[in-house]
């Protein structure tokens, strides 16, 4: 995204800030205190890299408000009480003047059923389907090619991106951000075994996603059978994970992509689950746990819990066990010599 | 999905059972034994929960045939062979009084090549694109926003929901259900390595999707390098599942989310794959086995087979190592013990 | 696909050979050496498969060089140095004859902003959405219901499949071919944690796909926080995988099916990833590498490792491990024996 600053501006989006030194370039990239060149703002957000700050050719750099040293000629040091959630800030400005502008209102191109209820401050974009009974709120962004079923509800100041798929009867909150590829409410994956044949379960329930969810591309939540599938307000959810029917997932919770959640499982609030997890079907996960990366889950697990591998037992086990498995050629080597000395004492 | 029912029609809904109770309540809502409330039916599924039957509220509960107990004033007992299945039955027949009514034929804004023959019976939503080519069977209803490449051929009664994608050459049979995203068809993953770089090996073959198989939402399947990546009759594959070139899946096979099959792999029939396994290439996975969730088969497996873990070995063997890995502590102690013991018996 | 040739025209298109026997037949199908009947080619790709060529029933063989035997009456051998090389020429042949016709323009029912600038070689699928400011280069086939946004660049003799998502400035390279449901420049998964909250970080980054890459359906990348996201030079990417935002993909790399790779990471040139692997963020693989499927990878990799397991460790001692893993039910009873043996000599 293109973007300049002069230093004034800059300014006046972190807000309270301690500058020092001064410059006429104007601020038109971002880079790593490494790679930053002149025009760039760089920034120091782990200490580790602090080494790097005298030799960075940024333009502006923003420090912790505690660090030493001095810009040099046309160079300046902003000290801010957090430099990373500065950038955030700056970055954040960034994006709001380059996002496609649009003014509110309905593509002509947009296959929207005379039922529905849009209001008049929402987007409909290009070539977007929307089906009989559905509500969209205010300064809700359905970027383009979208489709939503009937009967559907979408909050306020939501943003979905291309491709998205909502089917009917769901519930979207506000201030929901769905990425590209995005699936809600397929039909959970349930059969009965009848004389040999699978026949379907009719999935005849919905999903809820509550306020301030963000969902990633291609990620999939199917519907519950009869009752919802839930994802609690907060809860950011990465690409390509799994979420199976009637799962119910608390607030404020991470779930990294490739991450499959099986059907009824429950996850309490504050949750953290590393990439390409497992969790089995109908158990709970307590609140406050946290679930390493690739680990299977099989059994519920106590609020706090920090587990890891699979079948996943704590972590501090875990990597017991990992160690001690690295050692098993020198222990299969001592036994054999104990075996020898045992047999020569015979 | 909204509904109201008498219990008159509920019963004749299920056909054959055993009533007692009455009421004059409508039946609006489905819940579980402990959640569900006044109006609403409830079923007893699984015998552990039949302690939840005497207090729970539903106006209707579906009971085992054998069930001992009384419903209470205003409440009806219905007992029957199958309550889950019962409830199946509720439940589809809710779902097809809620889906989107539809009246055969193109809607206006789909493009559709002239050469493309559509059964006069079936259903082509908003923005689809099908290309030259290509047949639609008899009340095949395809969503919104699918393609449809050249030359495909769909059979009769499908469903595809919106967004799915099928290029040129595949096949579809009868009754098969396609969730939003699927694609049936990219090219299957083969390179020739020559001079360090990776020519593409065109992948001329194509897919066949046999009668009665469901795929889930995004779920990809590539076409062969020459001949045919083929789906059996009957088998049901979950969200987010990859199926590469030339592999052959048999009948009735059931495969869960964010499993991968590697190419020219051969499973036959009434085969189960949990969640997030991996199958490696030109292996043969025998008739009725049942494999692990994110176990990693590397292997022939002869049929009936029960196989774990990675690399995956039977499930008395994996759940064997698995008891025996976490004892790992305690056996490295007793080596040491008994190291200490010899070294003073020396 | 269908097809048709001549014995001629076969030998024209696979330049030297030396060519055995003859036939008036046509040929219209490509089989296995087991599979293949009359008018199809087959090849013997694989030694261990030489002797199934006597009794093979194709009209035309692909044979190596120094293979002996006769061909019988009218049957062909074509005896030349690559015989899987040969068959991807002919498979060549084959899809560029059969792939959908297009001439060069914009379908009349994408819509394409007017600051667009298309090469007048280019094709614009029907349904397609071209956001502001876009460039599409020479003979680049965009096949249907694309999403593109606003300032993106794609390079000369492009290939998107149908559903493909290219967001807002990111930029595309020369024969790049993107399959069905690919994701290019989602936001990647960052927030920072403030009052038990999850605050996003505006991801402003782009991607940057070189010359040459291949990438599956359904996968997904990630756009930068703020620098870029980058796909090396000939680098193919199977389906179903999550590139996450700041990765930086090296030249000619291979990434299987389902595979993760986490923030930041950077893998260097000609590595080989397994399906369904994950590496973990801010790591670096070296040059040449090769990661076993379903690995774990936590650490860097030096250049030209052979690594597998989680976390994943050198190749040869994870197989070592796993061999030793099988026996620990043996060495807990050689254990065992060896404290009865100890307590009786005590």
């Amino acid at each position: 995204m293109e973007f300049s600053y002069k230093i004034d501006e800059l300014i006046s989006i972190l807000g309270e800030s301690n500058v020092e030194g001064s410059t006429n370039n104007k601020i038109t990239g971002i880079a790593s205190l490494k790679n930053a060149g002149s025009c760039d703002i760089s920034f120091l957000g782990n200490m580790k890299y602090s080494k790097d700050v005298s030799n960075c050719k940024a333009t502006v750099l923003l420090l912790p408000l505690n660090f030493e040293g001095q810009p040099k000629d046309n160079q300046v040091y902003i000290r801010i009480s957090s430099p990373s959630y500065a950038l955030t800030l700056i970055c954040g400005h960034i994006e709001k003047h380059n996002l496609k502008k649009y003014s509110p209102g309905i593509h002509p191109t947009a296959v929207v059923d005379n039922s529905v209820i849009i209001d008049k401050t929402a987007y409909i974009g290009p070539l977007c389907v929307i089906e009989e009974g559905t509500k969209i709120g205010a300064n809700t962004y359905l970027d383009a090619q979208i489709y939503i079923g009937k009967n559907v509800e979408i909050g306020d100041d939501c943003r979905l991106s291309a491709h998205v798929n909502i089917s009917s009867y769901n519930k979207i909150g506000n201030r929901v951000h769905l990425h590209a590829g995005v699936v809600i409410g397929s039909d959970g994956y349930g059969y009965e075994f009848i004389d040999g044949k699978h026949f379907k379960s009719p999935q005849i329930g919905k999903v809820v996603v509550e306020d301030d969810v963000e969902i990633g591309a291609n990620t999939t939540i199917d519907r519950a059978r009869f009752s919802e599938t839930r994802i609690g307000q907060g809860t950011k959810i990465d690409n390509l994970v799994q979420i199976a029917h009637n799962v119910v997932i608390g607030k404020n919770c991470l779930i990294v992509s490739q991450t499959g959640i099986s059907g009824s499982s429950i996850l309490e609030d504050n949750i953290i689950i590393g990439g390409q997890a497992g969790i089995a079907g109908h158990i709970t996960i307590g609140e406050g746990s946290k679930i390493g990366g690739q680990s299977g889950v099989t059994n519920n697990i106590p609020s706090k819990s920090y587990v890891n591998g699979t079948p996943a037992c704590s972590h501090y086990k875990s990597q017991k066990i990992i160690s001690l498995s690295r050692r098993l050629p020198d222990l299969f080597k001592r036994v054999k010599i104990l075996e020898e000395f045992s047999s020569e004492a015979d």
